[in-house]
């Protein structure tokens, strides 16, 4: 059985999103000063890499990640793969795919896992939801999506429409997955985030298998 | 299917090895002050609450986490539970056991899980393993070792010589597993560590279904 890992390598100078906390690490003891064993520590993001939003990222009183059943997170998964030529995904395109009756957990392979998530350099180009895309999916019965981007959303795009059409749902979202490699169909997902108390959202080691 | 969360809930002011790094939580943005979405920032010790620990922790020279198979933290994995008399898991122990013939990933339940686990403070009487239990465990073909404190060693052993012991051999441990609730025998195992690079060690989600 083949098992897919499709999370982002976490190191200082990784790609990260403009301006956000990016991973710094320290050492609480070393054992090339002498001390008894290497013990490092990290600072990071909570959407450093590979990560999970739940609802409280962007809505007033909404679910922190605790608060979001596990249970979604685990389980069959479609990795739907679209064609170089989409640059967004809107309710179009969402129209265009032949989703089977399981729609609980989506995760799109898009043009990002070839050309943009390997490069350290963000990339303002890449491909994300549209609002009306966001709500299609939604509309669909969809119970978690992922993207293999930073961010669901397309950048530069006022207020924030997809993370809130998402979110306010109540779909947690999976940003930063590495496609790579992966073949479109079914899988079984373990998208794992930290277990942290009180955040909005948290790092997360995702495979496939 | 029961899924069973074995980690630690990580939070400031958490149970955590003596002069270790502990969580601490910090805000990129905040709702409540006006910002566009909650995105906060976590700084955790690398051994912060349910973690891996891969050769390089002890071993000058060996494996990083990166380096060890990520299928070795996934698969069919056996709970021995021990009663509340074993205070030091060595020889005699081990020995005692009727482990089977799938010793890949062994996971030990002992009175850590009910009595110490869960309170904040630091108990030093938690139970660990010996040199020699290590040794035995180690002769017998184990691939993984799973304990629910934050130590394979017991508090104040001189130069960590279960660690050694097992780190030596190229086993991985996962410490800080909570398998209160929990019943003995056979399991799946997801261990899925952050993916950082360059690390000794992780903090890890980790589930058993």
């Amino acid at each position: 059985m083949p098992l897919y890992d499709v999370s982002m390598r976490i190191r200082p100078g990784m790609l990260a999103w403009p301006g956000a906390s990016t991973p710094r690490q320290g050492w609480d003891t070393r054992l090339d000063r002498g001390e008894e064993s290497n013990a490092s520590n990290w600072f990071l993001g909570s959407h450093s890499g590979t990560h999970v939003d739940a609802p409280a990222h962007f809505i007033p009183g909404g679910a922190l990640l605790p608060e979001v059943p596990l249970e979604l997170f685990v389980g069959p998964a479609t990795v739907v793969e679209l064609g170089g030529e989409v640059a967004r995904i809107d309710r179009a395109v969402v129209a265009g795919l032949r989703l089977g009756e399981d729609r609980r957990r989506l995760l799109f392979k898009t043009s990002n896992s070839a050309r943009r998530l390997d490069r350290e350099e963000f990339d303002p180009t890449y491909v994300a939801f549209t609002q009306d895309g966001a709500r299609a999916l939604v509309d669909a019965g969809v119970g978690l999506v992922g993207i293999d981007y930073l961010s669901v959303e397309c950048y530069g795009a006022r207020d924030f429409p997809a993370h809130r059409a998402f979110l306010g749902a109540g779909v947690p979202l999976i940003e930063g997955l590495d496609l790579r490699g992966v073949p479109p169909g079914r899988h079984q997902l373990h998208c794992l985030p930290l277990r942290i108390d009180d955040t909005e959202a948290a790092p997360a080691r995702v495979i496939l298998s």
